[in-house]
Parts: C-alpha cells; sequence; structure tokens
C-alpha cells in the first residue's frame, strides 16, 4: 500500500520523528513522509511513533491508499525528495 | 474530488499560504490541509498560491484523489481540524 504521513510535534521530538520515519519511507517536504510500504512495515512505524510521541501535545496522520489509481501528486516549486532506506 | 495540501514555504509567506488554503479545505495540522473540492475551485487554488509562492524557495505539494474507495486515514495523537468555509 501507499501512505503519506504529516506530523506536528514538539521541537524536542522533531528529530527523533524523522529518523523513524526515514527507515520506511521518503522524506518529501518538512514534515511529510511518503512511500509504499507493507501491512507489517506499518505496524512497527506506528508503535514506534507511539512510543516517541505525546499523544496530548503530538500529531501524526497517517494517509493509507491501497490503490493509487485514481491519484495524482502535484508539486508547485521545491521538491526534493530524500531517500534513506537502509 | 479529495485533496491533501502540504506544505513547507518562508515563514514570511506562511500566514498567506494559510489563509488561501483556509478557503477552500479543512487546516488539519499545521501546513496540512485536506477536504473535497471541485475543478475549478482547485484551478483557483492553485492559482492562487502560485502567486503567493516563490517557486525556488517554497514548496507545495497537492495529492488529488478522486476516488477515496481504497483508502483511509489514521490519526496519533492530537487532532483538531478547523473549518473556515465561507
Amino acid at each position: 500500500m501507499f501512505v503519506i504521513v504529516t506530523y506536528d510535534v514538539n521541537v524536542k521530538r522533531n528529530n527523533k520523528v524523522l529518523k523513524i520515519c526515514r527507515k520506511y519511507l521518503v522524506h518529501v517536504q518538512k514534515s511529510v513522509f511518503e512511500g509504499n510500504i507493507t501491512e507489517a512495515k506499518l505496524r512497527k512505524l506506528k508503535s514506534e511513533l507511539k512510543r516517541t510521541t505525546k499523544t496530548d501535545e503530538d500529531s501524526v496522520i497517517i494517509y493509507r491508499f491501497d490503490s493509487l489509481k485514481y491519484s495524482s501528486k502535484e508539486v508547485l516549486g521545491e521538491y526534493s525528495p530524500e531517500e534513506h532506506f537502509l
């Protein structure tokens, strides 16, 4: 499946969340990651994010798409996706 | 159609971009908007964003979904979507 993960977290936790997401997805914008991921890896990503973030302060949204058939993506301006897969 | 708009813009332009997006979509996270929008309104939103942002400094990503059939959304932590439709 394809996911888009956006987050808005306390600055103290920003680096940790960035490092976690980088293991699984492509970094496309300051606090936005996207990419194809398996069910098992999505579960791991979510549990790592839950352990790292504070539910009353931080916000993580995971948009999940099992098919990209009817979708497209457009970028206005700067775009430099970073890939950091191990 | 449904769109997700994420942006990473120079702080000087942040408020302007926020105000533009608020006219068309729901503000779900600091620099993330989502919602259903018509083709005509998406064109207007894009032209306003193009006029406001600087292509060599700012980044706007527009994810577009003509069907949400195979998709879902999950939130970890804080979530307070603001609706500001005129």
